[in-house]
């Protein structure tokens, strides 16, 4: 990952022993990126700038707008905050999950949804297939994913996402000040590239997990999620309704199992 | 505040020894608000139960779907999930603002708005009015707010926001899974108690300050914004268009002043 979506600023600084300087300092930048669907505004996120097309690519497969790779013709920014995506041929736009997206803010997923009964996606749960991962593996995927992080990253200014194999190797890795976004340009990737359902993968998220996570892992087909920080309750029971193993609290060398203790190796 | 917005849940753990042990645990609960003004559904927010009617108050407020306490003739609970706005008679509903929110995630405090353009509410800047805080009274404010919080909020399961005077008396404090919501419910207080503009007080978060933290402090009439961690590009950019003071990374004895410092007394 690069240095981009970082501004610069002039702060005031009272340091430890009272005393004050004026000094630059680092700010994530987040800024308003709108997605259309031609000219249709759909949506409008506040993000950290970069990967845009990943980010409206996957937030539309999350939210079930597309469901294949081959219903989207194109995904082209347009303008600095702006990302249109041309939907195929004969492929019409699901309005009913679509219409009711408004503004999304720097850390939502789930915008959009006019009831509660309407909160939960239609995605199938994740059908076992056996795969597992071993401990060890788990505990060195933190530092995996931090070692893919810039330098300003890994002072805890922004959020990241990385798509894990079973092997702890590293597929892909996103940042953004939003976490949702940052899970959305992971899942947007792997879109793009037709590389759905990810269903020998894991997700690490570096903060907490709520339903939302959750829910966008199950989209993309992920059948384990793993965060930094604490699950929700509302996340807890997406889970293990959906078969997913969700881990919490990773931080090596401890970490919390929430649901779907099968696909954790200990031995 | 109460041990409620806490769900128990048996999890499998891995100590730092390695061993693993099965035991309760705590979830922070996230379950969907439905907020209605009379039978039309008008957002549905991912929230913390508790202090529902304050948050619904806040976030009209916040929004700009109100703009005085008189415009509201009542907020009442519907069931566990739905809070029905009932307007004053003649009063009508704002619904260039309102009528695209959605679904709104837990941290979410600005869905809802279909433009770019349409992002920044059209509150007035904060008129000088010569308060300023000291720095021992500011130093003091995240252990103030951090007592006030439940033993489970303080080991960082949950956001908090507090309203303080200049004095570092506690008003308000609130919390949620959502920093925005958190605010939400402090200023929704507020609101319905006909105590705005806070015109002399300072608002803390416990997270990070977006922009829409600011905005929503700014719709509340706040002049100084202090957060436990950093802001966002956007978040310095608006306070300092609205003439509010913003203090990142309050971590005594160390802080960060972002914008109009001239509301900090050094001396």
């Amino acid at each position: 990952m690069t240095e981009s979506g970082i501004g610069s600023h002039k702060i005031i600084r009272r340091k430890r022993d009272g005393e004050l300087e004026y000094l630059p300092d680092d700010l994530t930048i987040e800024e308003p990126l709108e997605i259309r669907v031609g000219r249709k505004p759909i949506a409008t996120t506040m993000r950290t700038p970069g990967h845009d097309e990943e980010l409206a690519a996957g937030f539309f497969r999350s939210e079930g707008i597309v469901r294949g790779r081959d219903e989207i013709a194109s995904v082209a920014k347009n303008g600095d905050n702006r990302v249109v995506v041309e939907l195929t041929n004969g492929v019409k736009l699901k309005l009913n999950s679509a219409k009711r997206f408004g503004t999304i803010s720097s850390s939502c997923g789930l915008c959009g949804k006019t009831s509660i009964d309407a909160i939960r996606q239609n995605f199938t749960a994740i059908r076992s297939n056996g795969i597992r991962i071993d401990i060890e593996t788990l505990l060195s995927l933190p530092e995996t994913l931090r070692k893919a992080q810039s330098d300003f990253a890994r002072t805890g200014g922004i959020h990241a996402a990385g798509i894990f194999g079973m092997d702890g190797k590293l597929k892909i890795a996103r940042e953004d000040i939003g976490r949702h976004n940052a899970v959305d340009k992971a899942v947007g990737r792997a879109f793009l590239d037709e590389l759905l359902p990810l269903d020998r993968h894991l997700l690490l998220v570096s903060g907490r997990a709520s339903f939302e996570i959750i829910q966008k892992a199950l989209a993309a087909g992920i059948p384990i999620v793993a965060a930094v920080s604490a699950p929700s309750s509302l996340a807890v029971q997406l889970a293990r309704d959906s078969n997913q193993t969700l881990i919490g609290f990773l931080r090596p060398p401890s970490f919390n199992i929430y649901t779907h203790i099968e696909r954790v190796i200990f031995a």
